[in-house]
């Protein structure tokens, strides 16, 4: 009776299993457990990490609620993991036992294909999701699922763990390893800088990341919200203009003003989108990182066809932009606005409700580990 | 009685009036009679053109059977006009009395705004589409609906009148001043060119175009296409490939191919699409200027999500597009396949149903007006 022996003792069955806050059936998504699973075969290139603390997601939502279709049973989510290097692999170079480091949302690439050696890491067709998602046979025999960041521990590949800059507190950090990076990511590989006037839609956990990282960049950001009170927040966090798109007509004064739209918002129909797209100038594009449940029905290339625009999406970062985010956040001191709360079973049940309502400010992190699973 | 003195003494009602091949209710799309119609009050910046000939393009079509919705009745549709100014305004300067010129898809644009001061005159949102919209009050007090080029003249601002290189007959110029430019524009503003692998999807009016310039422009191109029997063409008209896209998994070995899409198909359901965009390179496009009568469903923003990628559409081209796509068409001798049906009631309704049904190889220029409205 591993689970019970660990309750009583506080003595951590690592390292031939890993203790988390599992859910057992999909849709029941505040049901967390305290469970024991096991790691997929440790190998040359691993490192596992014991967790100090985990962001919350709002795909860890998805993946749970069912919103996003059928994910393997029991899961343990988490993929904004902040911890302490404690066993590495014989061919590890770049991570020591003891480093504090990160891992997001992908803990394997295959670093053979035509995208790993373009880094374009977070595009390898062979990838492993940091959870719900099986090993390949060539790096694990009982191709296991992986599992998240609600637990003891991670084991990861060391291509995927990311050393932490000193400055950041980890709770700040953990964050950017999803959510950050997922913003990150289309603002650089579009040009945001200097000159551009960007929109970024809907100020949550990724949106405010995204306002703070176009800001420093050096564009010009207009935040176009459904919550009129959430002004005074984008203007502090860097934004130059806040628009509510609850007036109707909001975007009729902003035909051709947008060089990028990053939308964070995960509601997305064709009356909102080609507001939008209106704003856009000449040959630019909207971007949506926030990924709605529900498809866009109706679209056709004429909606493009007024300004040449485009629509797109991405999937959180490659390696190297995670690096040069987290230096660059960490040179111009940009945290994100973290609420933490201890890691339980109660405390697991509270942050997903709350993420599932939008009731945070702006990004939760699972915190007090030890407590929870042993120091 | 206007029109039968005309049949009879073939004389023609220029300059109050001009005469065209006309629809009278829209679905009836092969029922054309010889009206006369009244163009837009003569302005200090308009040219009158007498025409030559005119290229039918699918836009045509998906006006006057009303897939593309409601149109003013009745309409004189055909927008890739060559012929010979007869008349300029005192404020033109670009184009005398004499000179052989083309009209594209486009009679007006503002100068005003935003696209048209960064030659983007192609997206300015006030601008007149050569048939079937109606002029702003600024321009026409009496806001006369544009008719297109199945017509003895066209009336045109200067801006909009496209000298044509003396190397280019006028029945393959026609066809570049839509089709062409329509398929030039994406090709060059998405960097087509050495090193970049293009596919075109579909083989048709605006398909044959962009082989021709995508390899002329130094690309690696593929052609895409149901219809297997096209092959030899494709290669013929410079395509490197050919993928007949009737075999099942014909995508599977393409992953991660492409530097661009251009589909020049009028269908496109999600099926296909998303068989199309599995083939791009990371952070590619998919573009379509095929515009299907039907809308896609069942897209999000997840679709784009294992590679980055991105779908959009672009209308025509600039006017500094269209004399560099005419310039560079001319240095090259890159001529459409194109052939020519004498323009008259029974020669539109021909040429009309054949395009509907996809049976031209590629593109028709209705030609001998002369016989038709008098020389």
């Amino acid at each position: 009776m591993p689970l019970l022996d660990t309750f009583i003792s506080n003595k951590m069955p690592y390292p031939d299993e890993f203790e988390g806050f599992m859910i057992n059936e999909i849709g029941k998504y505040t049901e967390f457990k305290k469970q024991t699973f096991k790691p997929k075969k440790f190998g040359d290139h691993n490192v596992d990490i014991k967790i100090e603390c985990c962001g919350v997601c709002g795909s860890d939502v998805h993946t749970i609620t069912g919103g996003w279709g059928d994910a393997p049973m029991p899961i343990c989510v988490g993929h904004e993991i902040v911890g302490k290097a404690v066993k590495v692999g014989s061919q590890v170079k770049d991570v020591k036992v003891g480093d504090r480091v990160g891992v997001g949302a992908q803990v394997w690439s295959c670093l053979k294909c035509g995208p790993c050696k373009s880094n374009n890491d977070n595009y390898c067709p062979n990838k492993v999701d940091t959870y719900g998602a099986p090993y390949p046979k060539e790096e694990d025999p009982d191709e296991t699922i992986a599992q998240g960041g609600y637990a003891s521990h991670i084991r990861a590949q060391d291509f995927m763990v990311f050393p932490i800059p000193e400055s950041i507190p980890s709770h700040l950090a953990a964050p950017m390893l999803c959510a950050g990076l997922t913003v990150w990511n289309p603002l650089v590989r579009n040009n945001t800088g200097s000159g551009k006037h960007i929109a970024v839609v809907g100020l949550g956990g990724l949106g405010h990341f995204a306002v703070m990282f176009a800001a420093a960049l050096g564009a010009e950001v207009t935040v176009i919200s459904h919550s009129p009170n959430k002004k005074d927040d984008a203007l502090k966090l860097g934004a130059k203009h806040f628009v509510s798109s609850t007036n109707k007509d909001w975007a009729k004064p902003l035909a051709f003003t947008f060089d990028f739209i990053l939308s964070t918002a995960d509601v997305l129909d064709m009356e909102v989108l080609q507001d939008y797209l209106s704003t856009l100038k000449v040959d630019c594009k909207f971007h949506s990182v926030g990924l709605p449940d529900k498809s866009i029905d109706g679209l056709n290339p004429q909606h493009f066809m007024s300004n040449g625009c485009s629509i797109g999406s991405s999937h959180i970062g490659s390696r190297k932009e995670c690096l040069e985010m987290l230096k660059f956040a960490s040179e111009k001191k940009l945290y994100p606005r973290v609420e933490t709360v201890p890691i339980s079973e109660k405390g697991c049940a509270e942050v997903v409700e709350r993420v599932n309502k939008n009731k945070v400010h702006y990004r939760f992190t699972l915190v007090d580990y030890d407590k929870a699973f042993g120091a």
